[in-house]
């Protein structure tokens, strides 16, 4: 469910592989639909959620927030011993809902997925068979559940994911650092030249380290206002630690106090540069 | 003077190209000087800058802060008619130096210069000689001097640089929005990361984002403290800009105000991707 780059690279991956008997595709968009099986993402597209009565693995690549309203629609049509995963940004309230339409009695599982694989670029034809190749893929537990279905779990190795398991919570926190916390600052960034006397002359000046840095907030607004907003508890506090961080630099600077000013370069480049 | 990546890169240009009759490096290591010989970086090494007595040109490939050392010893060695041009990463407090220094009056010229074109990779092993291709060369010029000298416009032109006149506050505001703040910024994230409870976690967790949006931040930390530290005017009032703009969309997030983040995120995307 969800055509876009995750859906279809996901789709892409699996037919290329011949892990599954057929990839089933539903997008509400018909243009991405006749995208789709043009790129041999899918076999075949459906027109409503009906159609994921004979499926074994259900897959939600819409953002969080369509993610949470499709749960009930998909619980009524996923059949009995289905897998339903998704494969948001954030994962707490997504596997909250979750275990509220997949109850540990029932015979549908749902696994909450996150591959961290995501690009600025998106949508299906941006779609590629390797996007998984090497990346974090990211599985959490509803409370209730007790394991990842080995099937689940063979089918992401196979299309070369590495599957790791985390907390919901610990997840959320982590992203807010690592991906929405530089998605932030990305676009702050880029606000802050934007507003700027001559955006003209900067912009004729930036260089391989200004695109770099703001690449990420080319992203597609839409889907990052939705993860950002989902994620507020712990970005909120991420931000302030940056803040913390600004401030004290900024104090740096003004007193010219280089001793501390190379330390402080140089505690975070040995932690980027340490494997 | 310098036989790291921007002197070391400079001097494969010229020879490769055969800009220039021969190139005279000097370097305080001679490890470096070595190493510049068998690159065919340079035609040979001096051991003191007296051996600058014949140069039509001299280039100061230094950190900003010995640059400034060096002027007087080279304003003393330098030949009638000869250019001196430095290649810091800010310009203010160099053609200040450089104006006592090298008197309109005399026969002496000096050129403020910034190739844009660094790197988070340093020293002479990351030399190469299309460093400067396509690259936004920007040239300052001290007060009293009229113009750049065709001579060194041409061979800037001939290693494939694209020159770019500005003034020396206009030039030091614009990078320290454009590549200073995204340095402090990178570092900062860095930070914040290293002092959460989980670095290692988050580490498992980084992906693309988090590696481009951090990569200058691996750059060397005493150049980039210099850089930082003598551009402390310009950088300040550019950190606390950003502060403003992480402060309102900290705001956005904790009123759940989609619209105006989505809107936000839009208008630094437009700004991004527009040409």
């Amino acid at each position: 469910m969800g055509l876009g780059l995750i859906g279809g690279s996901l789709g892409l991956a699996l037919r290329q592989n011949k892990l599954v008997n057929a990839v089933i595709g539903y997008d509400p968009d018909w243009r991405t639909c006749q995208l789709a099986r043009q790129m041999g993402a899918v076999d075949e597209t459906i027109s409503d959620l009906t159609g994921i009565n004979e499926a074994d693995l259900v897959v939600l690549a819409t953002p969080v927030s369509t993610t949470i309203e499709l749960l009930p629609t998909v619980v009524r049509h996923a059949p009995p011993r289905s897998v339903v995963m998704d494969t948001g940004s954030t994962k707490t309230e997504i596997v909250h809902q979750a275990a509220r339409f997949f109850p540990p009695s029932g015979t549908r599982v749902f696994i909450g997925g996150h591959p961290l694989a995501g690009s600025e670029k998106n949508g299906i034809t941006a779609a590629r068979p390797d996007l998984f190749h090497n990346a974090v893929f990211v599985l959490v537990l509803p409370s209730g559940v007790e394991s990842v279905p080995s099937a689940l779990l063979a089918l992401l190795q196979a299309i070369g994911a590495r599957p790791f398991l985390l907390e919901a919570a610990e997840h959320d926190r982590a992203v807010a650092l690592i991906s929405h916390l530089p998605h932030l600052i990305a676009a702050c960034l880029a606000s802050t030249v934007r507003k700027a006397q001559s955006p003209e002359i900067l912009r004729s000046l930036a260089a391989g380290g200004w695109r770099d840095t703001t690449r990420v907030a080319r992203g597609r607004p839409a889907l990052w206002a939705d993860i950002l907003l989902s994620n507020a508890d712990h970005l909120l506090p991420a931000i302030e630690s940056l803040q913390e961080q600004l401030t004290m630099v900024k104090d740096m600077l003004a007193r010219q106090d280089r001793q501390s000013l190379h330390l402080f370069l140089e505690r975070a480049r040995q932690f980027l540069i340490a494997k």
